[in-house]
């Protein structure tokens, strides 16, 4: 099974998305095996991480934005504007696609696991997401 | 098929999993298909690496710590240690979950493949793994 | 279905091989499902990025050699040449495997994804990749 999800991104960072996905999960009702997710961009990524501090997060975006700054002497590609050559290796160093099991109809998800769509432009609008379901 | 399987992790660092991993395959006897394997912390990772020289396997470690380092100015994230925030940011940046194809009951992983539990904080203790078996 | 594909590199850096894989896919008529690719090396990686604009995946490129050198005094696994832990590291921060799921016999990648094999050493050679083709 395959559906796609539509994400909307109105700024730079991490946008929860593990409820939109568990919903999509409680109405196929699919038992047991495997959740593939794939994000068609290549400047955005997936990521699994703390669904609890909120500052986890701000720290971890905080990081990535020094480690990968806008205007470096280095970025030859910059016609798309500042944020965009950064976005582009923020994907490379993140995930493009993320594998879940599911179990008892849910995500197998730790305790502390939250799901997310991680925008690296600035600009904000849709994203979308393939959701496979597998065996 | 899904297993849940326990890794006691005694110290930060890489963690040999492929043996624990290669005998459930081999009590499976599951032919051909796919392995996917799903680690349910924040603060742990899973690594294909080199298997043979443990110099590189050190270096990686070293690496890593140095370009994460503990106590940076830029965490507010502190209440849980000063380990704590470097290993999200460490999880983040390696994998969550692998795939493995599987070919003739065993993992098709390369001569110099072994597979890896990279343990991120210092506190030791025991993390879990989700092991999906498909076709 | 698993088919092994050798890929010719003759520089480090990034190897399209969408059409390679698109053409396994038009060959296998697959329908609908999952594509999983697998490299069987340390020192080699997969990626999705921009497929358009190759000065996009040249900053990538020299921001990465930027990111993790050779010759870095930290090393002590350098018998195998300087371009070797270098590898294993940038191998540790990208992927071995990707998962692309599959709509009407085609990889359902965005319209900028393109894929890649990301070749980390200098000398050249080639190097396998198995596609795990699953429902």
């Amino acid at each position: 099974m395959i559906e796609i999800i539509s994400v909307p991104v109105e700024r730079q960072g991490l946008h929860d998305i593990t409820h939109q996905v568990a919903q999509l999960l409680d109405e196929a009702a699919w038992g047991e095996g495997l959740c593939t997710l794939f994000v068609q961009h290549t400047s955005a990524s997936l990521l699994i991480q703390e669904n609890y501090d909120a500052t986890a997060r701000h720290d971890l975006e905080a990081w990535l934005n020094r480690l990968v700054p806008e205007n470096d002497a280095l970025y030859t590609h910059t016609l798309e504007g500042a944020d965009d050559m950064p976005a582009h290796i923020k994907a490379a160093l993140t995930a493009t696609n993320l594998a879940i099991p599911i179990i008892d109809n849910k995500l197998a998800l730790g305790t502390w696991q939250g799901l997310f769509l991680w925008e690296h432009r600035k600009s904000g609008g849709r994203r979308k997401i393939i959701v496979h379901l597998g065996p």
